[in-house]
């Protein structure tokens, strides 16, 4: 058994600071241990005491009669090192420090975090900080917390790992309420060592998990996490995670435009769409979808059939169905007959859906005749029922008749409880039919078993190939020309262009070109040309000439600065105009592709793809970019428009993604502004492109 | 007392068809009033059945000793007409129809229900197909239904009105469960007689209710409602509502773009907007909103303080304000200090929000130091209480404190509660603090407050002013050139251009109209003549005539349709494109503003507002428009862009509303496509559009 398992379940459990007093935070972790039949050794550890809970209490480490797989310190944060260096010396397997005040309180704090994981050495650390964990599945609680005091632990297979301790108690209760049960709930906390991927492969190989949820307020080491999860999903366990700070995305500055577009949050976007993680959008979702992944039914359409015997209740889960994307299609005619067979009410709407069985409901046979029916008809995907007021007197009714059924039909099955009824919920969950009282939720499960269904994601990674040398770019901020012909290494093909200094060059440059043209200053200090007078289009070898010296002036008058060099280039028209950019932050790099122009801005239509650890995107990968903005129609034919080069943007794209992964840290920034997709055969032109480099390494 | 008054708080109440046995349906109307200790007269009537509860049974309506002010009517939809004939004749002020089988279930029903209300005559009818009524307020009960039964109810100051009977059930147990009081609970269902408005209009004047709740599925009169909504706001009532059916939306096909990007719910949305209605998103936010609306405290800005004991959940709801538009501020220095005052423990983060007392919480001074010190402060506006794991085992602790401090300050308290811990919310609600159990919905709670803050919304109407003269157009389908002359004569000015059906005259147009120009076939038949090939641009008159030619042979083989007409415009540069359309459904006629060209398709960036009855829109509310849409930024200067001539967009939109109040049902269809907003000081120009006249009427 590896430190992990051993720390999750031990055979001897020391507890260094225990209480005699049960009452005290100090008293609990022995107190939990017995109350819940915990099987193994407990040894209190407490000079000052002589026995704890009928159990002999040791005066120190050294004194324990063996060695302990797990230590739980009750110590606080500036004694609680040195009870840590004891246990390693002892060669336990790992320690529970929960103690708060390290890294989260400040430097000082991270002073002692430091001392405390030196005191620690090889032995593992769950915290500091942690409120510890709780290991259902076993009956083991290894915690001081009164937030996880309960009589009865409702155990099943949704193992929970948190970097918060504070929800924990709030997990527990909820899902308890609800006959939701979980395998393994563990807190992470400070992660000055343990942290959620050790416990994702954990719980990744633990036979009673099916599914893995998670809490997430920042992943630490993104590599390690994807990792984690391609176990996970590989052992065939869905990964559902809430991730808070959905709203600090919009505080964060940045100077060009792909970064004011990226937010953090997208990048956590961006990285469990990419890992086939299920995001849990509110924290309610983070028990109701897991809840219906336990089940291990699985969804495959979109098709669901209502069940209910009250009519307003039906009609609000089909609208929240319907706006989540499914479809709630009346019975076929042979459904229609079965069901109309089982009654011969007069009002009875047996052939529409929601299938309203009205008073008629409330008897057992029809209300199995009725899902039965519903079970077997080709026409749906999956089954919601209804639990009206009638549940609320005779709940056995509805768990009953669903008992009988559900073994007919592999096919999802979930409730919605209408009244205030926790009992009928509480039931139909642990009967296998996952039960919600509200509608949205019902949305997000079945939305979510569609998710799961879908194939687990490979790496999508392009190899590199052979290294572009680019050793005759220099470092710093490039300008126009510098960037295009940096991307133009990389295989994407810029607009033509000359650079000019003077009128006559201007004008010659523009009679070469042909056509009509676009004037720029060249200027790597200037970002938004345009802002400043620097940009003009449309024009011939008879207008650039003047249009030079106004452009000079003007620039000069708005920013201070004469500007000495300009760009002739070829007017690119009939194309269409998009973004291609870098993001990057603690999570990694990220390849973002987004409408271009004005639009761009205000309607945000951007999508991104992290960067695979040493590799760039795969076509795949690309193209699957493209079909994520909503103004992908216009790229494919929209209203009579030409269609678009895709395959020549899904290779800009790789090859953008490609010099990405080979510059690594030392390309800054990088963004092709606009890159104009042509009709299909004419190939893309980046027509305006910044870049800032940093300095060659090796 | 009016009718609806007997009917909501009747002296007497004659049951028809009562049975003797409280346990069957047709046995529980008299037993709910007794079990509530009704004070008036209850007459059974059951020509069958001696006494029932006691009371005397008469055989028939006719026998009744005195008048009743309602009658509950429990026969069958075949029979109940009988019923409410008798009753009428007695001079009752109300019947409560409960059979099912009415209009509800096809032409059969519909006839029944004709018949049922010539037998009402004068007097009213709730129903048929209804569940009846609750008047909490003085414990009265109208109804057979089982999902009504309680032993006691919780009595408030929400009035709730629904159109779905079978809800009624699951919100007042919703209710109860949290704490949250209602005045009146009542069921409309078919609508015969009585309405959702009708009820309105009641709770307005009623001084039990401060909030009105809706459950709407359709608004049949929307005038009527309209007024009803203006009499409850007016009385400082806010009014909110649940309307089912968002996901039809998409189902509808329709003809014209406008049609198309404007589905009925959106109406719903439009009207809810105009008339300051609160819309709640979800079924729970149907009792979210009314319990903080009702706890009758006003949010004046976004700031909100929150407190907790629990790092976690104080995080989770700090996430979703801020996604709601929120603001979480730090404390001011003097509320800091103050804080910090409150206790000496070296780890809790005082300085910050959500501000964490940690285990200190626990201390009632410490608890209720913070609180005083949070309401007083000059930095929020609101505050947001946490319940943590703690209140689970001791509630009272932070319902005491709470109870001690909310009359310091009269801002807003809400509470969330982390753990499951029902009775912990209940007592919080009951005391004035509506308790939430997710981060959404107190988002959507604080959201309500600030919607409720804003004025009663005026009627925004611009009167019609003097009647434009159009008998000089055809009815059917104009062209584009007609429908433009019809734009011009409400004062929208067109595009300059000239009908010619030769090269010759379209070579002569382009000369006349000088720069470049566009051309068009003119056809009233083709709605997208785009997509047939149908439109040119960037034509000088060297280069229309041998267009001319080639766009007859185009659109003639794409159409079988050879055109003969065209129009020759001059080319607008330099403008923004905008959509400007009308929208009619069952609620009324409304105009659609919105971006033009193929984002507007993509996008959906549309807004819309119904002509208030016989008028036109206002300037304000035409303005208003213009800032709901996402790329209003486009028209004012967005990235150095010149102004757009806002004034004149909004005149045209004035013209537009004025023209579609004018012409009423006359104006089948209409939408200019694209209309350019030009610079500040150079207008608008219709470029295109669509009419439909119906024949003049008187």
């Amino acid at each position: 058994m590896n430190a992990i398992a051993r720390l999750i379940r031990p055979r001897s459990v020391a507890v260094i600071g225990a209480s005699a007093d049960p009452s005290k935070t100090s008293g609990r972790p022995v107190a939990f241990l017995q109350k819940h039949g915990f099987g193994g050794e407990i040894y209190p550890v407490n000079p000052k005491v002589g026995r704890i809970g009928g159990l002999t209490c040791y005066p120190d480490v050294a004194a324990l009669p063996a060695v302990p797989d797990v230590g739980i310190v009750l110590l606080g944060a500036e004694r609680a090192y040195l009870a840590v260096r004891e246990l390693a010396a002892r060669g336990a397997a790992a320690a529970i420090v929960l103690a708060s005040g390290y890294t989260e309180t400040g430097e000082e704090g991270a002073l002692r975090q430091r001392q405390l994981m030196q005191a620690a050495g090889a032995m593992r650390i769950l915290g500091p900080n942690t409120i510890g964990l709780v290991n259902l599945t076993d009956d083991i609680v290894l915690s001081a917390s009164g937030a996880l005091a309960m009589d009865h632990f409702t155990a099943g297979s949704i193992g929970l790992v948190s970097q918060s301790g504070g929800i924990l108690g709030a997990l527990l209760s909820r899902a308890a309420a609800r006959g939701i049960g979980l395998s393994k709930l563990v807190s992470t906390s400070n992660e000055a060592d343990l942290e959620l991927s050790d416990f994702i492969e954990f719980l990744a190989k633990d036979k009673a998990t099916k599914v893995v949820a998670l809490y997430v307020e920042a992943i630490r080491r993104p590599d390690r996490f994807r990792a984690a999860v391609h176990t996970a999903r590989q052992a065939g366990k869905p990964v559902v995670a809430f991730k808070i700070g959905r709203s600090e995305a919009g505080a964060k500055a940045a100077v060009s435009h792909t970064g004011a577009l990226a937010g953090s949050d997208r990048m956590y976007d961006a990285l469990f769409r990419q890992l086939g993680v299920i995001r849990a959008r509110t924290f309610e979702d983070l028990l109701d979808i897991p809840a219906v992944l336990a089940a291990g039914r699985k969804l495959n359409g979109r098709r669901v059939a209502i069940l209910t015997s009250t009519g307003g209740a039906g009609t609000i889960v089909s609208d929240s169905l319907g706006v989540a994307g499914f479809e709630t299609p009346a019975p076929d005619a042979e459904t229609a007959a079965r069901l109309k067979s089982l009654q011969s009410g007069a009002h009875a709407n047996l052939d529409r859906n929601p299938v309203d069985l009205t008073l008629a409901g409330l008897q057992p046979d029809i209300l199995r005749g009725a899902i039965s029916a519903l079970l077997a008809s080709p026409s749906y995907d999956a089954l919601t029922i209804i639990a009206g007021s009638s549940a609320v007197g005779s709940p056995a009714l509805l768990a009953d008749a669903v008992q009988d059924c559900l073994s007919m039909s592999d096919k999802p099955v979930i409730a919605y409880v209408s009244p205030y009824a926790p009992n009928v919920g509480l039931t139909l969950t642990q009967q296998g039919v996952p039960a919600y009282t509200s509608a949205e939720s019902c949305a997000s499960a079945l939305s979510s078993l569609l998710h799961a269904a879908q194939p687990v994601p490979s790496g999508h990674a392009a190899p590199l190939g052979a290294r572009v040398d680019i050793s005759d770019f220099r470092s710093g901020s490039l300008d126009e020309a510098e960037a295009k012909a940096l991307f133009g290494r990389f295989g994407i093909r810029g607009v033509a262009e000359r650079v000019v200094t003077t009128r006559a060059e201007a004008v010659a440059a523009a009679r070469e070109l042909g056509g009509r043209v676009v004037l720029k200053i060249l200027c790597g200090e200037i970002t938004h040309k345009s802002d400043v007078g620097g940009v003009a289009v449309n024009l011939t070898p008879d207008t650039i000439g003047e249009r030079l010296t106004a452009m000079t002036a003007e620039v000069e008058a708005a920013t201070g600065r004469r500007p000495q060099r300009f760009l002739v280039q070829e007017m690119v028209s009939g194309g269409t105009e998009l973004i291609l950019g870098l993001h990057r932050d603690s999570l990694g790099t990220a390849v973002l592709l987004g409408m271009g122009g004005v639009t761009a801005e205000l309607f945000k239509d951007t999508t991104m793809r992290l960067l695979p650890p040493g590799s760039g995107l795969s076509r795949d990968e690309a193209r699957a970019m493209l079909h994520d903005l909503v103004a992908w129609p216009l790229l494919d034919g929209f209203r009579g428009r030409p269609k678009a080069d895709v395959e020549a943007l899904v290779s800009a794209i790789v090859a953008f993604s490609v010099m990405a992964a080979q510059l690594g840290d030392r390309l800054i920034e990088a963004e092709i502004n606009p890159v104009f997709v042509l009709p299909a055969g004419e190939g893309v032109r980046a027509a305006d492109g910044v870049v800032v480099l940093g300095a060659a390494t090796g």
